[in-house]
C-alpha cells in the first residue's frame, strides 16, 4: 500500500462532508456580512515571507525549494501576506470598504501531532480601508456568529479582546525599549503554556520590571479604551467577549485590536482561533498603507471544537437515491426514467455490477444513500417507482416526476 | 509591487465568481450522477509518479523537491493518481459502483502561455468497480450533460469516441512489436497538430508499414464494438457521440474506450477535455485489480470555451445590499435592523469609512451590489427601508422584514 505524505490527509466522502458543512457554514456567514470570495495559488515567492514579519516561519517551518528555473518558492504558511499583496497591487482601483474571504489550505514543516497538521485549511476574512472601530467590532461579530452558526452556545466559547496599543503604552510605561518588544511581546504569547518569567527577567534584564510587566498585564484599567471596545461589543449582542490583556497574538504585524476565540470546555481549555487590525502589512508590498483587520479560522480546531461539543451532524451522502434494474432488459427504460428524475434536480445513483437485488441494497446502504428502488417490466409499465428507506425500511409507491419532488 | 509567481493566477471578485459558477455547475451536475466528493493534499510522495504511467512527467515536468527531512515530494501534476491510490487503500471497504469526484488544483512547470498555466483546477469524476459497458456510457453521458449544462448546443461541441483495444488490434493485425507501441501510440496522440509520417516510419522502420497504420486507422469497421458503443450513446440522448479512431490520449494507462471532447468552433477546433478506461492502474498502488472510467475537465479550457461560445453570464456580488448610515448617530439603530436582515438570510454590506452618500453610492456600484439603501431617522422611528436599485434607479419603500424577502 502507497500512504499519502506523512502530515496530510486524505478525505474519503464521509471526511470530505464534514469539511464541506463546515465550509458551506463559514461561506453563509461571512457573505451574509458582505464578504467576497477569493482565492491565490499555494505557490509564493520566497520574497512575500522575508519581510520581517514572518521571517521566523520561512526559516523553520516553511515549505521552500528552487523551480526548475532556480526560483525560490514557498508553500503559503498563512494566508494574510497573499492578501495584502493582491490588496497592495490594485490600491487605487478597489472600492472600500473592502471586504474579502477565501478559504485556502497552508502549509507548514513541523512534526505531525494531534491537531497540529504539515497542511490545514483556513477560513480568512479581512476588510480593508476602514480605520476605525467600526471595521474592528463587524471582524469580531463575525467570529462570534460563526461559532452561533455552528451551534456553539456563549457559554461554550469566550471571545478575549486586548489591544496591541495597550502593549505599546504597558511599555512606554515601564520604559521597555523598542529594540527589544518584539521579542517581549513573543514571549508573553507563551505565557499561557510555560512559567516566562525567568526568560522575561532575562531579557528585560531586571527582576522588578519583568514583575511589574506581569502585574501590569492584568490591569487594564491603564487603557479605558479596550473596555469600551468590550462594552460596545455586548451591546451589540455578544455577551461572552471579555477583556483579556494577556492575549497578544503570535504575528509581529498586528497594531491594534487583536482578540482569540477561546473553548470554555474544562478539559479543552484553549484558544480556536484569533485575529486582529494590522495596518501597516498593505505598505509593505505597495507604496501606500491600507488600514486592516481580520481573522483566520483553521478547519482542524473548528472540527475538534464541533466533536467535543457534540454539534457535528449526521452527513448524508449528496446522492439521495439508489435505483437498480430488475433484470439487464430493463436498462434502457430505466434510464429513460433516472434522466427524468435528475432533471427534476433528484441526485441518483444507478446500480450496476450486481445481479442480486439484496447485494444492490447492501451497496446502497454502505454508499449512505437513504432511498432505494427497482426498475423492473411493472415500472416500465406503470412508469411508478416503489421507492424504500433503507433506515425505517418505509416504502411508498407513486409516479417517476412525484418521486422527485417528495425526495428533494 | 510584488508580484504573484509566474504562471499562477489571483483569483480577485470578478475572477472567482466564474470560478464559482464552473465549479458549481460541475458539481451539481455530477451528484445528480449520485457522485461524491473527495479529496485529498497537493502533497503527494514522489513514489507515487515513478510507475512507469507518468515517469515522463515527473522526469520533465513536475515540481518534485526534498522536504526538511530528505523526503521526495511532488505537487500533484494530475489527480487519476491520487485516486487511484485512495482505492487501493481501502479496496475491501468501499461500496461498488464507487463513484467519487473532486476538484483539485494540479500542477506542471511548464512555459507559462494562453491556456497553458503552471496551476490549473480540474473536475475529476471516476466510476470504480463497473468493467461493463455501462459504467463508460455514464462517463460520457456526465461529459455531454456538464457542457450542456453549461448553456452549449449539440453544434458547440462533438465526442469523439475511440478505443484503446483497437489500437491493439491494429498493431496484432500490422504485427507491430509489443516493445514499441507505447512510443507509437504517443506518437499517433500528436498526429493532430503534426506531420508524423517520416517519424512514424522511422520508428516502425518500414515506410509501408507506416502507411497502412495511418490509413487503417481512419477505417473503424475492424473494431465493430466501437460503432454499437456509439449507437448506443445516440440512443441515450447524446447526438453528437462519433466514432474517431484517431483519439488516443497521453497518458499510458487506458485500456479501453478513450473520448475527447472538441469544440466544433472552427476558430478554435481543439480538444476541451477527455478520458476513457483505466482498469490497470489501481493495482499499481494495491495488490488487486479495480476497473475504473473517468475524466478530467479543467478550469482554462472549460473557461476559454464558455467565453468562445459567449456562455458566461454575468455574476454580480454575493452580498445583495449596501446600507448606509445616514449620520454616526444612526449607526446603533441600523446594527439592529442590518441583523434582522441577515437573520432573514440577506447578504448586507455595511457602509463605513465614507461620510457622503453620494461615496457610499459609488463605493456600492464598484462592489457590484445591486441595491443601496440609507438608514436615518426616518428609518429609525418607521422601520422601514428605501431600497434603490442601483442598475435601474427603480426605488421601493417597504419594512425591514419584507425587504429581506423581496431581494432574496
Amino acid at each position: 500500500m502507497m500512504q499519502p505524505y506523512k502530515g496530510v490527509r486524505d478525505f474519503y466522502p464521509e471526511d470530505q462532508r464534514v469539511q464541506r458543512h463546515i465550509f458551506t457554514t463559514m461561506r453563509d456567514v461571512v457573505e451574509r456580512f458582505g464578504y467576497e470570495e477569493i482565492n491565490a495559488s499555494v505557490l509564493e515567492p520566497t520574497e512575500l515571507y522575508l519581510a520581517k514579519t514572518s521571517e521566523e516561519i520561512v526559516n523553520d517551518e516553511s515549505y521552500t525549494f528552487e523551480d526548475r528555473g532556480g526560483r525560490s518558492v514557498t508553500l503559503r504558511p498563512e494566508m494574510t501576506p497573499t492578501v495584502a499583496r493582491m490588496v497592495a497591487n490594485r490600491k487605487r482601483e478597489l472600492p472600500y470598504p473592502l471586504r474579502w474571504y477565501s478559504l485556502p489550505n497552508l502549509f507548514r514543516y513541523q512534526r505531525p501531532q494531534h491537531g497540529r497538521l504539515r497542511e490545514h485549511w483556513q477560513l480568512n476574512a479581512d476588510i480593508f480601508g476602514v480605520d476605525g472601530d467600526e471595521a474592528d467590532i463587524e471582524i469580531v461579530t463575525i467570529a462570534h456568529t460563526l461559532l452561533r452558526e455552528f451551534g456553539a452556545s456563549n457559554d461554550d466559547f469566550e471571545i478575549r479582546v486586548s489591544d496591541r496599543r495597550f502593549l505599546d503604552a504597558l511599555y512606554d510605561s515601564l520604559s521597555i525599549s523598542v529594540s527589544i518588544r518584539k521579542d517581549v511581546t513573543r514571549l508573553l504569547d507563551k505565557k499561557d503554556k510555560q512559567d516566562i518569567t525567568t526568560q522575561l527577567a532575562e531579557l528585560l534584564d531586571s527582576d522588578e520590571v519583568a514583575k511589574a510587566l506581569l502585574s501590569r498585564l492584568d490591569n487594564p484599567d491603564i487603557f479605558p479604551s479596550l473596555q469600551t471596545f468590550v462594552e460596545t461589543l455586548r451591546t451589540r449582542g455578544i455577551a461572552n467577549a471579555v477583556v483579556d490583556t494577556g492575549i497578544t497574538r503570535g504575528f509581529d504585524y498586528y497594531t491594534g485590536v487583536v482578540f482569540e476565540v477561546y473553548d470554555t470546555n474544562r478539559k479543552n481549555t484553549r484558544s480556536i482561533f484569533g485575529g486582529g487590525r494590522y495596518d501597516n502589512l498593505v505598505q509593505q508590498y505597495g507604496n501606500e498603507p491600507v488600514p486592516a483587520c481580520g481573522f483566520g479560522m483553521g478547519d482542524v480546531t473548528t472540527r475538534d471544537f464541533l466533536e467535543t461539543h457534540d454539534l457535528l451532524p449526521t452527513l448524508p451522502s449528496s446522492a439521495m437515491l439508489y435505483i437498480a434494474p430488475a433484470t439487464h432488459n430493463n436498462t434502457e427504460s430505466m434510464h429513460s426514467a433516472v434522466t427524468k428524475l435528475r432533471e427534476h434536480g433528484l441526485n441518483v445513483a444507478v446500480g450496476m455490477k450486481h445481479t442480486k437485488i439484496a447485494d444492490h441494497i447492501k451497496a446502497a446502504s454502505k454508499l449512505a444513500i437513504p432511498f432505494f428502488a427497482v426498475w423492473g417490466e411493472n415500472e416500465e409499465t406503470s412508469q411508478t417507482l416503489t421507492v424504500k428507506n433503507l433506515i425505517t425500511g418505509e416504502e411508498n409507491t407513486s409516479s417517476v416526476e412525484s418521486v422527485a419532488d417528495s425526495l428533494r
